[in-house]
């Protein structure tokens, strides 16, 4: 069933699903202080800290007595399992550092706005994940031909749309079985906060946050594609109410800078920096492909020039790319962009849609630029 | 100088101060993104674990090398002092669990609300600190008599109320030689995280946030009271736009509960519950004098009810506190309130100042109670 029509979305306490002006409503100001951006300045770094990487929770976070808890791995499968944290750790393990990004990174920057998470540009961190492969779980499992998809569900519960749910979401059997799909106990070395999924997260890198299910409890090898709620109705992308919602996959392009000199406090991103050569950097990312290219303009998009670019740690990882500006006095735009090997280059402006979500358009910096004596 | 007068508070870019109605500004959406509450969920632990405690920054996060960082100890000193972490880390250690709280949390509950961090109820947490006692780095550089404070810079940079400046805030001497004031490099046994100040922070437990400098820099004994922004301006509490603002010093007492049962995504906090008997639990604080009192209403505050007080892990942490609800199906309004030995008791609503800060009305949590069959 595609069921998307008999569902509905949240709606604030008056019923609206969308703000048409500047001002935001009491209800994502909340959703925004539950929730954590990384703070720009961390984009200096080629791994996020823990407490400085994006953190978006639907429901509450549960918080599950690693000693208790299991992994169970069952339907269309051979032989059910369940499994310890110690019993995963027992494993082959693997790592790599990874870049997550909220599929509704950018939606503060829509209007009209979709009422969810206010991100402006912070739904985003860069984190070395360790753990099992996927598939490794499923090869023990021995998943049926016929199973199309892996139905992964989260601990946290939760009402959203008028039905109560806990946090689910399935890959085809294909992306589930890839090199890349990690089953996470580790997150920089350290063992996986509660607030990143602890015990246990997936890990699927290239796409949007949503994917990477936090708090496993159980994963299930299903006999048809799974139409729940975060599949067809939470994370998709429809030019209209009365369109069809495109599902949400792979991150677009993106390019952001740690934003140069001093915050103006209440000025929602403002700086102020000394006159003379300063040293831009940030970091870009694709879940398509490669980065190829990041292109910066000091002059609100009139002229573009191109910024150098480093290596990314793993191919899952975002691009470091650095930028020397030779700051005039007086009041600037910094804008940068990214272009990926299959030639999708950000927006200038947002691509509406409904949800607000995947909006990568271009992140702009207002400066005003002091003289140095 | 008083310097009051001839400062000003941040505006957003229109120029307003408050906020006159139910909607927010984008500057205070940003303000929520890039700071972090409490998740309420996690008043349920006696020690919050680094990533859910609350962070509020004014200015960008400093990153300083580790080996090339010092602390500089200096101004009406005997013996000026230059300390690395190492060197810090070499003196006699000390830990305690304390509970900080912002002093603007419960800001978006007043109403007109002051433009800043629109704190709901989760500007708190309560972490295990270690460090070195400031009295010990204090006595080794001899503070000369006649010295009444002792200023704290940090090393976050920003520009507020149209003044550069390094976060600075000072403290009276006394307070500073007191036993409980900590200079900490450890938070729940793991190095400082960046975002608790690494690599140093004061910790003065007791003290609304602001008291707890982080990114410690420098330390020095001045020959007079400090009047500096954060002083003055930041963290007082005025009765009308032309009264003084009086400083803000300890925390006034407040209980905070783990909403029961699961959140609906949207509502601000709105909850769902099984009827039956439903465990609450929370926890309770003060600055100023032990917590001898926690109540509870299940009735919107027509009646009262004793909860179960338990021990706090150390003078200065919270305390837990429990009790038994028999939900039944229907709406409830749920509040929980705290007095402490001096007598103090929570307001049922905010009391409104200026600045939109220590407002410690009581928490109140809206329930639909489903029947369980």
């Amino acid at each position: 069933m595609s069921g998307r029509e008999k569902r509905s979305l949240p709606t604030v306490g008056d019923g609206r699903l969308h703000a048409e002006d500047d001002r935001f409503y009491r209800e994502e100001v909340f959703s925004a202080s539950r929730n954590s951006a990384l703070p720009l300045e961390a984009l200096e770094k080629p791994i996020t800290p823990a407490g400085m990487h994006y953190v978006l929770h639907h429901y509450d976070v549960p918080q599950p007595d690693p000693a208790a808890w299991r992994l169970e791995v069952g339907g269309l499968v051979e032989k059910p399992l369940s499994l310890s944290l110690d019993a995963l750790r027992g494993m082959p393990a693997a790592a790599y550092a990874a870049v997550f990004e909220c599929a509704g990174n950018g939606r503060a920057h829509m209007a009209p706005r979709r009422l969810s998470q206010p991100w402006f540009h912070g739904g985003v961190g860069c984190a070395e994940w360790r753990g099992v492969r996927l598939r490794a779980v499923l090869e023990a499992a021995g998943v049926k031909a016929g199973a199309p998809e892996i139905l992964f569900t989260g601990l946290d519960e939760g009402v959203q749309g008028g039905e109560r749910q806990f946090y689910q979401r399935s890959l085809p059997v294909k992306e589930a079985m890839g090199e890349a799909s990690l089953l996470a106990w580790e997150m920089n070395g350290q063992p996986l906060p509660a607030a990143h999924g602890a015990p246990l997260r997936l890990v699927v890198p290239g796409w949007y946050g949503m994917a990477n299910v936090k708090w496993l409890g159980r994963i299930e090898a299903i006999g048809e594609p799974f139409h729940g709620y975060q599949m067809d109705v939470a994370y998709v992308a429809s030019k209209s109410a009365d369109a069809p919602g495109a599902r949400i996959t792979l991150m677009k392009p993106r390019a952001l800078m740690a934003p140069p000199g001093i915050p103006v406090y209440m000025s929602a991103g403002g700086r102020i920096c000394d006159a003379g050569e300063v040293h831009i950097e940030g970091k870009a990312w694709s879940g398509r492909a490669r980065i190829i290219r990041v292109e910066v303009s000091t002059d609100g998009g009139a002229s573009w020039q191109a910024a150098g670019l480093g290596a990314a740690r793993s191919p899952h990882a975002w691009a470091p790319w650095f930028f020397k500006w030779n700051a005039a006095p007086g009041r600037h735009t910094l804008i940068c962009r990214a272009t990926d090997e299959t030639g999708e280059m950000q927006p200038l402006d947002p691509e509406w849609n409904v949800e607000g979500m995947i909006n990568n358009a271009v992140q702009r910096v207002e400066v005003e630029v002091k003289s140095s004596k």
